[in-house]
């Protein structure tokens, strides 16, 4: 680093704490409020060099412009669009229009973004190889932001943005910085759950919004599951005209789907789709006669249904056309099949099952049957030409998969070892086992995020290799339109740091006085992000 | 009960768990849902009959009006708001404007609402002797609720709102019912810390509003502690100017108070400030040279300040002009002086108080200097013909006290063997020790909340009528703008209703299938009360 860079304070956080009740909570350990030498970044770029030298950004001039050698021009709506956004946040008051007047001091006149690649991949769909990398050279009078792609200018934009701060009579300010910066791993994702509760639109699209403040790149959409089924499909509608908690107000038709795919793919961010079976299934029962099992009450049906029914030939021609309908309603390569927590107890309730499973040999080994099931529903989607990802118990179980395959390791006891036998197996894996953010407790929980390795197993570098990142879980169990955003920002700003940042980035002090600057900067866009202690932002959350 | 009622599902969530993670969370047992025969009342009053006979109430012609016989009229602008509150809330889509047709079936045409004692106290402020007790009978084709005071009126009106139903084709109803209600004990309250960070206005309005809901009937303005003091005193400006987070953005001007206790006055809610002495008081020291005690670090002062001199005069003059414009500001009769948590290690290190200490013979135990201090407090603030309230460490160190001091017991450890003792003494107490909602865990811990019972302690009768109520606390460390509605609601509604109901209120099946109901409601007139579990409300939260 060059020299440290002096914000003017946007918020001074008095660290004083009423000390707890003897209700024996052990809240994590305090940490030191300083000011960061890195201002308000989040998460950290791979290399910065900051200067004291500040310039100005004037508000009647400053543009964010296509450079003349850009590959990228005024045709590329993804890019025009993050530029209309990215001047709101750098001026979210109403800007004069006018000349550019002399200035008497140094000031920043506009950012140009320069596509260097031929391909700018403007109207492609992110994917799990698309290059995010950008560099970014802030002097005067220009500054440079350049990106092989587009994905790289988007996350090079939202650092730029980052970078600007108020001196102390409001102006807009950028110190002369150089920054070169890519993410340490690939798959950055955040799990939302809207069958527990049903999410509205426009809670999903501000999420999104905020993932992109928070460089993550995959919204893993937990769309349906055993309570509710909102999910609209054309070739079987009444899925969720049953299934769904209401057909019409609680429910995602193709329309919405597509604006929220649309709306992802302008912030760089995938969207993967989870249609979780064989079990996880109770709400698609409702609206598909015969797809799940019969559980038996002694000799006769009890009336209840269980996982997927395995053994008909009718579930697996439904399941073709289903995933035939996904696979072009979500562009992202990859589908997630789920897989996890099959109960056996209907099953082995059921006598057709039971015949069926002494017709196959599997003894009463219903773990066979469960990965019977998944062969061939895995043959069905390799058929649509897309990847999967499964929960980790499909390899638990010795289910053959592909080699494209993405292993997600979830369960929280011992998860490195999971990654260790998953990993030496040669699956490509993605971690969520310590990031479930549905589990809440008293303190900043932040700090245990953030402290994860996902490396810290043993394994070859070839192994290590195959992590390619990680995802936050936000379980809908208790979590709705009312207080699910508050409840995962800033907690999941922590695990964006932690896969984006370089391993290395691990200054807990350091964090924290950046986090508490970007959760401000959340909550002055708009965004309810909870507070990580006492303090105060200088614009509060204008909601109730 | 004469008989079950049958309502329209408003809702219904579908209990269907996902296998928590083994992380060693245990979660609260999940209650079994069912319909209660009380729908969606809450809390539950003290005597209900309902019948299955069902009444409709017209959009065009159903009001509510002033009993003839009333002693309250037109001239009652807190009733006459209440039923514009109440009429949103039975009718919150437009009403056409019409003449009462003839009706092919019964219906309840008005609400007569009858305060029944002479002085209705419509212009007065509520205290903790207010009768809030009522008697509602819903009938065809007039509803009668009768009060002896506004207090009682304005309870049975929330009642009478809960009573309201769609049934199938979403025509308001309601049962033939007869109910007499009273609450359990007098003081049910709710503290709110505006220190640790500061709650917009609107963010307490919307509380007060939801407190009104809950049949809670004390703010317990916790409103200036260490991190920040923003009231602003007309007699001593500084105090917020120099020790609010900001002077202007972050104050309550005394309009701002004068506008929560108006607001709160009209839903029968008293405002209990809290100025905590002698500790919890950094942020006071900004603003007023000497008030704190200059800790040394050996033989010279370090820099930092403790706790409130007592050993100067100056600090009992300032004492007593503060506390004279705070006795005016907030007109209730009691205020709140706080007194717990004082930290001696400032006090021992000071050459001034250690010959103070000696010169009254105090030897080396701080608690008679701490009880020194309060005691002349406590006559300060007599001289104010106010009543106080302390937190439970003043009556642990042995002040002497007021016969008419409530005691407030939050200390978790052991809160029944404080009861005992507080009681014994004498004294009257509140119980805020197993209510501390800052505290979060995950899973339904509503429950907890709701099996507490505050009377459970060893004592004779006599000690048991001493204890008038509790308060939910939801400190601030970890609660702002963003977060403090959805974290208290519906959680505070445990408390609520153990507050008010009888003491045999206790069947947590019965309070799940309420308590879902009314938590939607809330959700709908625009509180976004968090879900209780999976599930969700016919009308979603519309904010984000």
């Amino acid at each position: 680093m060059i020299a440290t860079l002096k914000f003017t304070t946007l918020l001074l956080a008095v660290v004083v704490c009423r000390a707890t009740q003897d209700y024996g909570y052990k809240d994590v350990e305090e940490p030191t409020l300083g000011d960061s030498q890195y201002g308000s970044l989040w998460p950290l770029p791979q290399k910065v060099q900051m200067s004291t030298v500040a310039f100005k950004l004037s508000s009647v001039s400053f543009q964010i412009v296509d450079a003349k050698e850009s590959s990228s021009g005024a045709s590329c709506s993804l890019l025009q669009n993050a530029y209309r956004r990215y001047d709101e946040y750098i001026f979210p008051i109403s800007r004069m229009q006018g000349q550019n007047k002399k200035k008497a001091f140094a000031s920043v006149s506009e950012l140009q973004v320069w596509i260097t690649s031929a391909d700018s991949e403007c109207d492609s769909y992110p994917s799990v190889t698309s290059d995010e990398s950008y560099e970014l050279s802030v002097d005067s009078p220009v500054a440079v932001l350049k990106a092989p792609k587009v994905w790289g200018a988007l996350r090079g934009l939202e650092t730029f943005s980052q970078l600007v701060y108020e001196d102390e009579y409001g102006a807009k300010s950028i110190n002369r910085t150089e920054i070169q910066d890519f993410p340490r791993f690939t798959h950055r994702g955040l799990l939302l759950d809207s069958s527990r509760h049903f999410l509205p639109i426009k809670v999903i699209l501000a999420n999104l919004e905020a993932m992109s403040w928070n460089k993550f790149n995959v919204f893993h959409w937990h769309i349906v599951d055993d309570p509710s089924f909102p999910y609209m499909s054309r070739t079987f509608p009444q899925l969720s005209q049953q299934g769904a908690y209401h057909p019409y107000t609680h429910v995602y038709t193709p329309s919405d789907v597509k604006m929220i795919i649309e709306f992802a793919r302008l912030r760089g961010i995938r969207v993967v789709s989870e249609f979780d079976t064989p079990g996880h299934t109770q709400s698609w029962g409702k609206g598909q006669k015969d797809l799940l099992t019969p559980c038996y009450s002694g000799a006769s049906p009890s009336g209840s249904f269980g996982p997927v029914n395995p053994i008909l030939n009718t579930t697996y021609d439904f399941m073709a056309m289903f995933f035939k309908e996904v696979s072009t309603v979500f562009p992202d390569a990859y589908i997630h099949l789920g897989g996890d927590e099959v109960d056996f107890s209907c099953w082995k309730s059921n006598p057709d099952i039971q015949k069926f499973m002494a017709q196959q040999g599997f003894g009463t080994d219903y773990s066979k049957l469960e990965s019977f099931y998944i062969q061939r529903l895995l043959d069905i989607v390799t058929t649509t030409n897309k990847g999967y990802m499964i929960w980790q118990e499909v390899i638990d179980n010795g289910v053959k998969l592909k080699s494209n395959t993405v292993v997600h390791v979830w369960m929280g006891n011992k998860f490195e070892e999971e990654l260790q036998k998953v990993t030496e197996a040669g699956f490509t894996t993605i971690l969520s086992a310590p990031w479930y953010l549905d589990y809440i407790s008293y303190g900043q929980d932040w700090q245990k995020y953030y402290k994860v390795e996902p490396l810290s197993f043993n394994g070859t570098d070839a192994q290590k290799k195959l992590v390619v990142g990680g995802e936050a879980c936000l379980w809908g169990e208790y979590v709705d339109a009312t207080n699910l955003t508050p409840r995962l920002w800033p907690r999941a700003s922590a695990v964006g740091e932690r896969l984006w940042s370089d391993k290395d980035v691990k200054d807990t002090n350091d964090a924290y006085s950046r986090l508490i600057q970007h959760r401000c900067r959340m909550v002055q866009r708009g965004i309810p992000a909870e507070p990580l202690f006492t303090g105060y932002c200088a614009h509060e959350y204008k909601g109730v």
